[in-house]
């Protein structure tokens, strides 16, 4: 089990999250950014290298169970004497916004990631939401850029540390933020608009996540941008959405991965393989939806998403 | 020029709007769901005729153009010294929202819809938002049940009336209302869940609007809900999303209308068309957009629809 081109870098948290929804509420179970990236990619068949970092009351047999999975983990550093970072959320009853209870950071304050050497060939790498000083510097650490770099980030980033992250968005592929983010960097309104100013910042692709109501990916085409449109599955309950943009986020990438490309219709695709994982995440708490998922029901999900958006195209317009 | 078994009947209101958005405003433009579902018709080729009320305030060269274009307007009442209905509205930056500012029902107190003898053969039905004692009076005068009956309505009758509301809906064969309305109604939060329980009350086709997020449709088949979703096309400027229902009203009852079928595919077809009409009327102020379409324009625009939906299929799911 070792890492080769067709693996992906993962960098991200591997944390504790203490959620409430308005069905029900879960202490410190396992979460954070690069665990459902992992977990994710693992559903797709991708080996993932993770680097991040966890305090010495992360269980064992957690980080086991992933690499079991085919998660490769010697690039989480375990901190002695450490905690584990640990955000604790509380979402609201239409399930779109939350509140978050508690941010504590501990060994996260002093994380500073340093891929392994084997890992330094990557070819598909996912930059998870940290400072972006910190998603610099791995890519610093590459022997060459990679094929891929898709990038995550947030407002809290936009916040406190605009030039930072401008300077590394410049650097990646692809971009993934929610629409409330894409209209405070480009200070643009329409989704269009926001799109058209945030590829010119460098990303060759933008994709803009919007929870329940899908996911837009953007592409300066030879016409100007061009776009294509996800829906998100209709659930019957969404129960914790926590890790949903994280477990995209390891489908999109993974789904490239595996393919060997990056052109616009394999991002296509991948945006319907992102949405597919993320809805399993959203059906139970925690990891437990994306991390148990038979490959049989992911095919089915991806027939789901192909039946509810196709239509006879030719009557609707002949027809005219 | 006359009213034969592909046109559609459509009653609903003729009257004025004064609009403010962030990108501007317009004093007393006509407006009214009658006139958008009648735009959106002649638009697909498809004659409407419209029942409403007007006073003598509103301009006949108005009807005129109307008539020109194809609608027949001798269902529309002018009631001498009255005022037409009016309705004020400012909408929010983000354009989802809206507060009312006015309304005004003037002659629309005393509308009381006689549908004109040479109409009541109706095969295709749209019962716009007005009140639901007056849409069960409308399929009351008709010779027998038409083909398909479309009834949009909205939280203000749900609040007031809710049991001639439900009287109507159990009625139909298709409602269209948006997605706060759906929970209100069937007091479900999920949008399935809430689906399945108003497919319940009678309907066979339930299409949930979702402004800027698109439209879904449901359906009670073989195996359980099924559902169909259409995004809304993203757009430069949203300028006046006023009538964006009912211009998507129109061109759904009138795509049905011109193919003649009422089954869950040509249902799917309608909805990309009902879209594609929205998306012109929210492009400028009042029925600017809506009432000066081409039809290349038309077609291309649903040959965006089918571009931004569309995925290479075989290789996600192969590729497992």
């Amino acid at each position: 089990m070792s890492f080769d081109s067709s693996s992906v870098l993962a960098v991200g948290t591997v944390a504790f999250d203490s959620i409430k929804t308005p069905f029900g509420s879960r202490e410190r179970i396992v979460g954070g950014a690069g665990t459902y990236i992992g977990w994710s990619a693992s559903t797709k068949g991708v080996r993932t290298g993770l680097v991040s970092i966890v305090g010495d009351d992360f269980p064992q047999e957690e980080l086991n169970r992933m690499e079991a999975s085919g998660m490769l983990v010697e690039g989480i550093e375990r901190k002695a004497g450490g905690k584990s970072f640990f955000w604790s959320g509380s979402y609201h009853m239409d399930m779109n916004g939350r509140d978050t209870l508690a941010t504590e950071l501990n060994v996260l304050a002093d994380f500073n990631p340093v891929i392994p050497e084997a890992w330094r060939c990557a070819k598909w790498l996912m930059l998870g939401n940290i400072d972006p000083n910190l998603q610099a510097s791995v890519l610093d650490q590459l022997d060459e850029r990679p094929n891929l770099v898709v990038l995550d980030t947030m407002n809290f980033w936009m916040d406190i540390a605009m030039e930072p992250l401008k300077a590394v968005i410049a650097r990646v592929d692809v971009l993934t933020i929610n629409d409330e983010e894409s209209r405070q960097l480009s200070g643009e309104r329409s989704l269009i608009k926001a799109a058209r100013c945030i590829l010119e910042m460098g990303p060759r692709y933008l994709i803009i996540k919007k929870g329940e109501h899908g996911a837009l990916l953007f592409h300066n085409g030879a016409d100007g941008v061009e776009y294509f449109f996800c829906p998100a599955l209709p659930l019957e309950e969404v129960v914790d959405p926590t890790g949903a943009g994280d477990s995209f986020a390891g489908g999109f990438i993974s789904h490239l991965a595996s393919v060997g490309q990056t052109d616009f219709e394999s991002m296509k695709e991948a945006v319907v393989v992102g949405s597919a994982l993320a809805s399993f995440t959203c059906e139970s708490f925690g990891t437990e939806g994306i991390s148990t998922i038979e490959q049989a029901a992911l095919n089915a999900r991806l027939a789901q998403f192909r039946k509810m958006t196709r239509w006879e195209e030719q009557r609707v317009e002949v027809s005219l």
